[in-house]
């Protein structure tokens, strides 16, 4: 049966998350929902990174088996004419072999997190930042952040309800900056990595965010890390300011 | 009487524009009511440029005459408390001379419009962007903004309730390019004049899409200029699409 790969956007701002749920409206049960309106067919969609309530994505990637092949454009055009009116759209469908798996093949997922750091409140951005009324030095955050790459235990900053088997991960980047020119009031948080823990990418950032006005040292965040205690880590950034930006899956 | 200059931001999505009006909630309404609030004092705001409903501003500048003098902080800080939570938020406040005045002593109004060019429709970014699903050539656009460039009567791109005295203006700028690396899906189209007739951005950028899409070459474009005949030019670009970005002020 052929299989197809999407590529989706959303806002999550209305979502309960990605995960298909009984009663509330979330990514995964709408996609489903417009795949059956098309198809008549009861599909399950897997994707690589299961967003948490309010998270938005760019580029997440789902796969999804159907016993019919359809062209791949009727695929995308018409899974979005019965999304219509929520703020998710397919962007590409493509067929794909048995082989891949969007959540299994993945070799890296990409996150953006953005922290608009002015005094006053966000107004054009508000659904898709975190504001920090007070004074952020990115610098500070980009040194504090290296003490965070590589293979680590991360359960500091992983929430108490993560499923993962195992708290180890491989930081690959965590890159903080303040963006250029008249664009100045924001800072932007991009990472990567295999995966992630629940949580771990918030958590990071708001424990950064208390490297940026100083009331934590670099060396501090790298203890807190050392420390293995979720208790220590800084206080968890809001969903709005998150993006799931893209994954990488290795060369056929 | 001490005279302050406010700076901007807001979200157009649920006004009905800048102006004040009796029953409907307008961004001057918001922030004059927030001021009254705030000072207790009745006062008339007056903005460089009075956007339309739907319209966004990153930096619209505005100027307002108060009885008191307050700290300028206190200005942005406490308008900003009784704006919420709406969209609209006050990024600066400064003491000016009698001689400023946000309209008046403009030189320059900049304006920048997006369109998301691709087949899906928009889920992200659905209320900053005019959404055209069919291919467009960002060059032919740019390529036909030419001849609208300099000093011209604009009569062709006006709207029939335009309210200024000549429909002479001179045009600046007006370069439309598409967006770099992963945000191809995106065409910017970046103006800036002294001033606009009432529906000139968005009217000359539905002919722009015109030309992009081959419908109207660069030269029918200089002929619809030339005709000052409202009924030649192409559709009118969507609100929500257009943001006010900037104005200029002669050095002191």
């Amino acid at each position: 049966m052929p299989r197809y790969k999407l590529v989706i956007e959303y806002d999550g701002a209305p979502f309960r998350g990605w995960q298909r749920q009984a009663e509330d409206l979330t990514v995964q049960g709408a996609i489903e929902d417009a795949v059956m309106r098309f198809s008549g067919e009861s599909a399950r969609l897997t994707c690589a990174g299961r967003t948490d309530a309010g998270v938005h994505a760019t580029h997440q990637v789902a796969h999804v088996v159907l016993a019919k092949a359809w062209r791949t454009d009727t695929v995308r055009d018409a899974v979005n004419a019965h999304l219509r009116p929520l703020p998710v759209a397919i962007l590409s469908a493509e067929i794909v072999g048995e082989g891949f798996d969007a959540r299994h093949s993945a070799i890296r997922r990409h996150y953006r997190y953005r922290i608009l750091n002015r005094r006053s409140p966000a107004a054009l951005t508000r659904a898709q930042v975190w504001h920090v009324p007070w004074a952020l030095d990115a610098g500070l955050m980009h040194e504090a952040a290296r003490g965070l790459l590589g293979h680590h235990d991360f359960t500091a900053f992983r929430a108490a309800e993560c499923q993962a088997n195992s708290p180890v991960r491989t930081l690959e980047q965590l890159d903080v900056a303040r963006l250029p020119m008249g664009l100045t009031d924001e800072i932007v948080i991009a990472t990567c990595a295999r995966s992630f823990l629940h949580h771990q990418v918030r958590s990071m950032v708001g424990t950064l965010m208390l490297a940026g006005c100083r009331r934590l040292s670099a060396a501090e965040v790298a203890d807190i890390l050392a420390s293995r205690d979720r208790a220590r880590c800084g206080p968890m950034a809001p969903a709005c300011g998150l993006t799931f930006v893209g994954v990488d899956y290795a060369a056929k």
